[in-house]
């Protein structure tokens, strides 16, 4: 096998085909070259293989050759020799790895300049190009390939422009670019203790080394870790002749796309410079014409660009970005690919590809061209683009969008600033139930403190508003914040983006979330995929999250957490006096009048899910998360004291205090102490079943145990329930429309899943206490220092509250929910942790057989596509 | 198969064998009656599947009539005939199930007497006797067999006692028991509605019936639960011919063991009293007489007894006790079994039974014959007798033994009253690094917060020192502290028994621990068992610890916690320096000055373990352990103000103050976040080696990596270990005798054992935090309020912090040593959690092939024999 190959080599299948071989540039360019007899610079591409043998060691003996024949065989198919004095080829040299990859060298051009050529090449174009081509190919080289400090010769170039008044570098007299060229060449002498080489096929071998090398160098590395790429594939090199955009007005560069890649529109887009290179359109310099322009100044070449652009979406079926050079009226292609594009642009494309008969996706390969992170872009608004400089710091992204705003300190003040007309950012350490009216009123939130699953970041999601948290930098003060040496008073704008945790001064523009009209079409077709395999409900507490949900296409609820109605305002007395209760009548009143409250907290939500199920979790929370923290009171009590009240709350506060609250006592443990709790929740939603049924609707409820751990304590807890479902009077409809499960959410509950199966109609996970648990992570306390080292230092994959752990906690949720099923086969399975709306951890689901998951309801339209995904990803690794 | 057997049916085989069809005292009747031919009173058993039909609700038809025939034999192997009124036959009615129950009926005396018989019986002996038994059997039926409150008999017998101005009921006149018996008879009409039965068969069927009645009582279920007993096995009911040993001055009664049971000497032992029944000597109303005197009053009888002592022994092959009775100078044995001992009688019998011709025990039957609880008594002082009402409350008995002495609030109060030459008692509500002191000198430490591993709990454990944590209670205030009403000062004595959790008012007598010489020996037998099976070491984190442990024949230290080591009193500013530090110097600073501390520790322990293994776990506790806590600082904050050192103390303690500290940045994870900490332990430890290497010694380093939860983690501390070892300088025999392995103490870990093996020399189960995981059980905040409900509900077996969770936690061990061996066959497994030296547990780990257990220094002889016992049946299991 070679390991050099031409751009029109025939391989006897589609060069894009060959990636692994030739790379992703070299493979499109083979594509354009051979396969589609487009208008290529010939080249050729130097192989993944040799780079990776060069790697171990094992640099192919006969790889210079093989590169000799191919150059000699581009300098015939070109009219030019590389290095002529008189009319030099030049080439480009450009690594090209199998998967696009930051972190490698990118591009040496000019290559072939020497102190000959150079002078051939000023005869073929002006002096002055000439020199400034070949002080920059000096500099590149000795950069890229001798691996010098570029420092220095930035210094010189810095030195030239001011010794010539000139504002840019593209002012700089020729002799004074002659001086920079002889300084150039007499660094490289010194720092490689060699004459820069003038022989242009050692200047090729230096290059090509020095892509081969890039592939093992530290970013490089650092990112395939990342990304989970094998360290042996290797890069390939693309050796390509240059052509110039910038040698006449009849000539010019650009980059065009084959449709507009930001609103999708199916039309050709793109930049166009006049006789310039292509490095003038990205540096932004000179201001570029639209691509339209092109059929005035150079009309053939741009009916044969258009025609291109033809034929490579029929080819690609997909858009296709191309970057283009017109040398003297002649069209030039010198790479192209599969165009990337906002969200939007991405949901149109795909519905229209399907209608478009030259394409014609199937719905599967609509589906699969959308990705969860650009449905994730329609559905939120989005920071403009915007200058690093802005950036204070990066928190957890805890609810995805962007939000700008005033900062606000306290929630009766970001009450207030909103009742004036301001947007307002709240800015708190942390936030507590307290909160809850600031918070909803606010654009965004901002913490200094907590996690993913802190109360800001469960709220906020919930209410699908942006929100950063545990912003650990942020130092609160009383009229302000700091970070580093950067004050931001109370009132002053910020800008936050809950999708990337950035936090950033002042205001800055926002992208509107405006869902194109297409995404209705093509979540039709996900749902379609996905039918019979993985369905997909919301988290929802109220009527208000349950209608959203239902809006955004969730088949149910399949997480209803009891105990957000009892920390609203009207309740949380009620619940403190049951806390507080005497004896057990005092406890037995207050539980009757949080019964009647919540009665009408489930009616309202099964009128809104009528027809679709319920899952209705029974109170979780420790209880002192229902009483003020027992710090703020003991301070008080060493200053001002308490009144009785007050002192009453500390006792009981100090009390139900824990060590590790997450680990004490919660779930059903709660009402194995206060067993009245639980058969008054259950009773409020009989009733509310009852009444609905009453009024002609539909209620499916499914009742959930948290936190169970033995198969007894799930059996008594179904006994609680079976014992207020047959006195409660409800019809044999509405017996049947209510059952009995468990959360999952031990690993103890996992691991005799087979038992609890016994006293359970259905399973729901709770991935995010199973992974705190297995992992044995607090998630308020690794997440942030922590798990930000783990991830940095590749001890993790990823952070397994974001994406789930396939290895220990999926290992689980597979096993038992295989446990499960033997033990009563066609048990319901589901998930309701974060986990739920998390692309990733879909797919793991999907090949664990659940029947649904649950996220937030604004989650769920990227949980009906992932699911999708993951259905299709399962369809084809099955052949 | 009949349902009735006569003491004396043959039953083809020994009769012993046939507990499960006649109850264990029925078994042990029919043995004395049949096989060994030792004089028994007449009577039969009623078998337990008669009580197991009756509750079925399937009573045998035939059942009666057997009865009546079994009664028919019985008189005329007396010579007197049920309800004779002249001189009728009396019988006692006994419950006697498979396995000793408590909360079941017991006895039901003289049955057969009614308004005749007790005439007749009056003659026969003397009237006050005959109606005392009458109105006895009466209220004795009306309570257990009729059901009635036995609350206004009592009334009864007390108004006729302050009648008669007696002082005791045996002085209550004739003519008030007269009226007694009538007046008794009429409660009885009253209460039923029917007649006092008149008629014995009636009386018979009713006791019987009442027998089988109390199988299904509320206690007795609650204690089948709590032991695990099937409830279908049902009871069996003795009904037995009454003898009378106060018939006159030829008789008497008594209770005989073969051998001693409090010290366990091979010679009779027990109390006689002549002219009595067996109820006065249990009344304890009359001074009894030592065995021997039997041998002046009724030397024939006595002479008697010592044969069938001798013939008992033979044949139980153990000492037994035996109740009789002398009727006119003729012995009757009512009852035997194998008899209760206490610890060191159980030692010193097992021993000499080996060595005993008649017994001849093999070295298994004596090591089987000792319980671990039985050892437990031998290691540790105990309380003596005492009376209940002296109970203040009862916490968790953290540190076995009992300790007296008098109260201190703080351990600056605890070490001046101890340089007074008092003994005292530490009482706080919990306990921290800075009361060790205090702590130290303490016969005891009593805390009202925190659980099994708490801070109290796990320091007392390692010295040996009676703790009873957890008293919630106890209401702790700056002079003394109160129990509901009860108010104890300072310096008021209290007695507190760390086995059983009891805080005692006042001061109690204490048992010496003082272990008898067979200990050695029977400990040697359990080793020769287990050799092969289960190794034993101990956790020990001081020279001294490791010194007691050698000489309780810990064979290694499982567990050497270097935490312990910084919280020394003079190391703690030195952690805290590392903690505060404002830079890497500093901070490296801080660290060698640790090093050189630590490295002096490890020598020493290395010394006291010359050629035994010891296992160093780097440091595993999170770092606000080592700094105050931040609530007292932020108290003193707000009123007095802090210093500044005090400030940046409170800053660092905000810092790392962590909301579930146990599942947050501990173990591994401080290393990844402080990398140069681990460095320093190992440099510390390898230099330890090396010099004892030097010396002459054999040490046997197992590094050991907690909290380990990726492959990736514990591949990093391996390569920091690795790095130091190489740059030691040491010897190859010096590398050759470190090794490094990590704790498997997360779900993770244990469910990727295969995977962490690859990096692992060895694992050590930790066993209590797995525990913590696997449920969701924070042990301080669970232990006590919950675990109780838990129990109490039947929701849990046991504590599961206490005997080993098999099917969960021990799921999770079982399937990582198999994962862990199948990676890498010889890997070493071991527990280190407080499993370690619980008896249950220890049967688990042997059955999960592990190749040690790691206990507390004391609990050492209890996990050898432990672990001999757990080998015994393994075998036994195996056929």
């Amino acid at each position: 096998m070679p390991y050099v190959f031409d751009f029109d080599h025939d391989h006897g299948v589609a060069p894009r085909t060959l990636k692994a071989v030739l790379g992703g540039k070299g493979a499109n360019l083979a594509e354009m070259a051979s396969t589609l007899s487009l208008p290529v610079p010939p080249g050729f591409t130097i192989s993944t293989e040799a780079c990776a043998a060069a790697l171990r060691g094992a640099r192919p003996p006969g790889l210079d050759d093989e590169v000799d024949a191919a150059v000699a065989r581009l300098e015939a198919k070109v009219g030019r020799r590389l290095g002529d004095p008189g009319d030099p080829l030049l080439v480009s040299v450009r690594s090209g790895a199998p998967v696009s990859m930051p972190g490698m060298m990118d591009t040496v051009l000019d290559l072939g300049l020497h102190d000959a050529s150079v002078e051939g090449l000023a005869a073929q174009t002006d002096e002055r190009f000439a020199l400034d081509s070949y002080r920059r190919f000096i500099s590149m080289y000795a950069s890229i390939v001798a691996e010098l400090d570029p420092a220095p010769f930035a210094s010189l170039v810095d030195e030239a422009r001011e010794a010539d008044g000139a504002a840019t570098d593209a002012q700089i007299t020729v002799p004074s670019l002659r001086e920079l060229v002889r300084r150039f060449l007499a660094l490289v002498r010194e720092g490689t203790g060699q004459p820069f080489p003038q022989d242009p096929r050692t200047q090729l071998a230096g290059a090509v080394d020095a892509v081969f090398r890039s592939w093992a160098g530290d970013r490089a590395v650092a990112y395939r870790r990342r990304e989970g790429i094998a360290d042996d594939l290797g890069t390939a090199v693309n050796v390509q002749a240059m052509v110039f955009g910038n040698r006449d007005d009849r000539s010019g560069t650009g980059v065009g796309f084959t449709r507009d890649p930001g609103t999708g529109e199916a039309r050709p887009y793109g930049d166009l410079l006049v006789n310039a290179q292509g490095e003038d359109v990205v540096a932004g310099i000179r201001a570029t014409e639209p691509l339209d322009a092109m059929a005035t100044h150079f009309p053939a070449a741009h009916a044969e660009l258009l025609a291109a652009f033809d034929r490579l979406e029929r080819h690609f079926r997909d858009m296709c970005d191309v970057e283009f050079t017109i040398e003297q009226e002649r069209l030039w292609l010198l790479q192209t690919r599969v165009g990337k594009r906002g969200g939007a642009a991405a949901v149109r494309m795909a519905v229209e590809m399907v209608a478009d008969t030259r394409i014609a996706l199937t719905h599967e390969e609509a589906v699969r061209r959308v990705t969860a992170d650009q449905l994730d872009q329609v559905l939120h608004p989005q920071l403009e683009a915007h200058d690093a400089k802005r950036l204070l710091t990066t928190g957890l992204g805890a609810s995805p969008g962007a939000a700008v705003g005033r900062v606000c300190l306290t929630s009766d003040d970001a009450a207030e600033a909103v009742d004036r007309g301001e947007d307002v950012i709240l800015v708190r350490v942390e936030t507590s139930p307290e909160d809850v009216h600031g918070m909803m009123v606010s654009e965004g939130i901002l913490t200094s403190r907590g996690g993913l699953v802190s109360h800001a970041a469960v709220v906020a999601r919930g209410w699908g508003k942006p929100a950063v948290v545990g912003a650990e930098a942020l130092d609160i003060g009383p009229h302000g914040f700091r970070v580093g040496d950067v004050e931001v008073a109370e009132g002053d704008v910020i800008s936050i983006d809950g999708t990337t945790g950035e936090v950033l001064r002042g205001e800055l523009g926002l992208t509107a979330a405006e869902p194109p009209p297409e995404l209705e079409t093509l979540l039709g077709w996900a749902d379609e995929i996905r039918a019979g395999h993985l369905g997909v409900r919301a988290n929802a507490d109220t009527a208000e999250d349950a209608q959203v949900a239902r809006a955004f296409g969730a088949e149910g609820i399949g997480l209803c957490r009891t105990e957000h109605m009892f920390l609203a305002e009207d309740r949380l007395p009620v619940v403190r006096a049951m806390i507080l209760a005497g004896g057990p009548d005092e406890e037995h009143a207050a539980l009757e009048r949080l019964g009647v409250v919540q009665e009408a907290d489930f009616l309202t939500i099964l009128q809104a899910m009528d027809g679709l199920p319920v899952t209705v979790r029974l109170l979780d929370p420790p209880l002192h998360e229902f009483l003020p923290p027992t710090h703020d009171l003991e301070v008080r009590e060493a200053t001002t004291g308490l009144d009785e009240e007050e002192q009453r709350l500390l006792e009981a506060a100090r009390s139900w205090a824990e060590t590790n609250p997450m680990i004490g006592t919660r779930g059903v443990r709660l009402a194995v102490l206060k067993p009245g709790l639980y058969g008054m929740q259950v009773r409020a939603l009989l009733a509310a079943v009852h009444r609905h049924l009453e009024a002609g609707g539909d209620p499916h409820v499914e009742i959930m145990v948290p936190l169970t751990v033995t198969a007894a304590e799930l059996a008594l807890a179904r006994s609680w329930v079976e014992e207020e479902v047959a006195a409660s009077g409800l019809s044999a409809v509405g017996r049947g429309a209510v059952t009995i499960g468990t959360m999952i959410e031990t690993p103890r509950a996992a691991l005799l899943a087979g038992e609890l199966a016994t006293s359970a109609d259905f399973f729901s996970f709770g991935t995010n206490d199973l992974t705190q648990l297995t992992f044995g992570f607090s998630r308020d306390d690794v997440e942030g220092r922590l798990m930000n080292a783990y991830l940095d230092q590749g001890l993790l994959p990823a952070n397994p509250f974001e994406t789930l752990d396939v290895d220990g906690v999926g290992a689980l949720v597979g096993s038992a929910t295989d446990a499960g099923r033997r033990a009563r086969p066609g048990l319901k399975v589901g998930v309701c942790g974060e986990h739920g709306g998390d692309p990733a951890s879909i797919a793991a689901f999907v090949a664990a057989g659940l029947d649904y998951v649950s996220c937030s309801p604004y989650r769920v339209p990227i949980a009906r596509l992932a699911a999708a995904h993951a259905v299709l990803d399962a369809r084809a690794a099955a052949g």
